[in-house]
């Protein structure tokens, strides 16, 4: 299993991912899930991926291999818009597809992916795709300004009372982290470290990104100071009369 | 879609079920899913439901009419165990399961259901199980003492974080409604109003029984405490260094 989340802000992207993956329980290892494609100055480019590893790992080897092609196609270096390189990611989707589909079918194999394509190309705003298996996609809005993938349920509720397109950065990485703790407590397939990466808008190159362990000092004090002052809210909660 | 919830407590048993049901997003409805069979003074055990509504309403009936069969069938009135109860339960899932699931699977329907089994019979302490559909079951224990079943995953991560064995009774009703909510929240198959029931061990009939809509002023005040009480956490937590 896998959790990735992208949110799109007034003030820039904040992008998270998980780093565990796992072929059954005895076999768990350690696979990055966010891939930067960056032109500094121009362009920064990040996928997050869930699903079949084999398959993830393929679309974004050849969203790679493409960056090297005749001039003339359209890659990741040379798209125009972000809804070109959500396109181009469909695009390399569906190659796979077309590759390993049919076997995988044969072989009962779920074809299960998806990309989060997340970034900002020079005279756009910073925008946020989520690529599905078929290569289709959508777009986050102001309205609902985030998306994720893999288990994505755990870590839900606490972005939806939280985030929205306003929220300032340090509390949109407070509650993508909270996100991932409560998703990590609840699914032993999701695991740390967390890559973060944390984007301002038109700064136009990849922004800070952190690999957070356990030990991160920051990261547990955020854990800690949420977990207790949970506690403190639900005692300052009134007892329902109906449980005198 | 359904919620439901039983948590196992030192000082008793906290119950509670959502009530909506729906075949698609045109035929929506409400129905109970929390079914009591008492005999006050001698035993308390009720049943939780999830999943088809066909097959749940039958395991149901099953169970009331088998209170009125000839005596040395076991049954939910003269079992001697909450053991025995779930096997009662069980039983009649299989019933159900060889009445119906040819035919539904022809239909291409999966035979899914799930029932949670909690209560208490004189002479054993309050016991919570979960019934699968395959008629098999587990028991809830103190080091895990909560079961869910139906849309389970939005409101595990506050159960994760608050319920202990010996969480009195007053904690454990809120968190529950906190946990509603966020499933509320999340997916719109899961809806107002609320059956809770509160279950104090050795009282042996059935507890305070409420049915909680939106403007229930006690689970009102209990969301909006928890939201506000939420933000007023993040606004305390320190922003992380790499923010700055």
């Amino acid at each position: 299993m896998t959790y990735c989340v992208g949110i799109l802000l007034e003030q820039g992207l904040v992008l998270a991912s998980d780093t565990r993956t796992n072929a059954g329980v005895d076999q768990v290892a350690i696979a990055p899930k966010m891939h930067v494609f960056e032109v500094p100055g121009e362009r920064m480019i990040v996928l997050l991926t869930a699903g079949n590893l084999a398959i993830t790992q393929s679309v974004v080897n050849l969203c790679r291999e493409q960056l090297k092609s005749a001039e003339g196609h359209a890659n990741l270096h040379n798209v125009h818009s972000m809804f070109e390189a959500a396109s181009v990611v469909g695009a390399a989707m569906r190659s796979v597809h077309q590759r390993d589909g049919k076997a995988l079918k044969e072989h009962g194999i779920d074809f299960s992916a998806s990309v989060l394509v997340a970034g900002q190309i020079k005279g756009e705003k910073p925008r946020l795709f989520n690529v599905y298996a078929a290569g289709n996609f959508i777009e986050a809005t102001p309205d609902t300004p985030y998306l994720q993938i893999g288990e994505t349920k755990y870590g839900k509720p606490i972005i939806d009372r939280v985030i929205k397109h306003q929220t300032n950065v340090a509390d949109a990485v407070k509650c993508v982290l909270i996100s991932f703790d409560s998703t990590i407590r609840s699914n032993i397939s999701v695991a740390l470290p967390i890559d973060l990466m944390i984007y301002r808008t038109d700064t136009l190159s990849a922004g800070k990104r952190q690999r957070l362990t356990e030990d991160d000092p920051c990261y547990a004090s955020i854990r800690k100071g949420w977990s207790e002052g949970l506690k403190a809210v639900f005692s300052s909660l009134p007892d329902p009369e109906w449980c005198a």
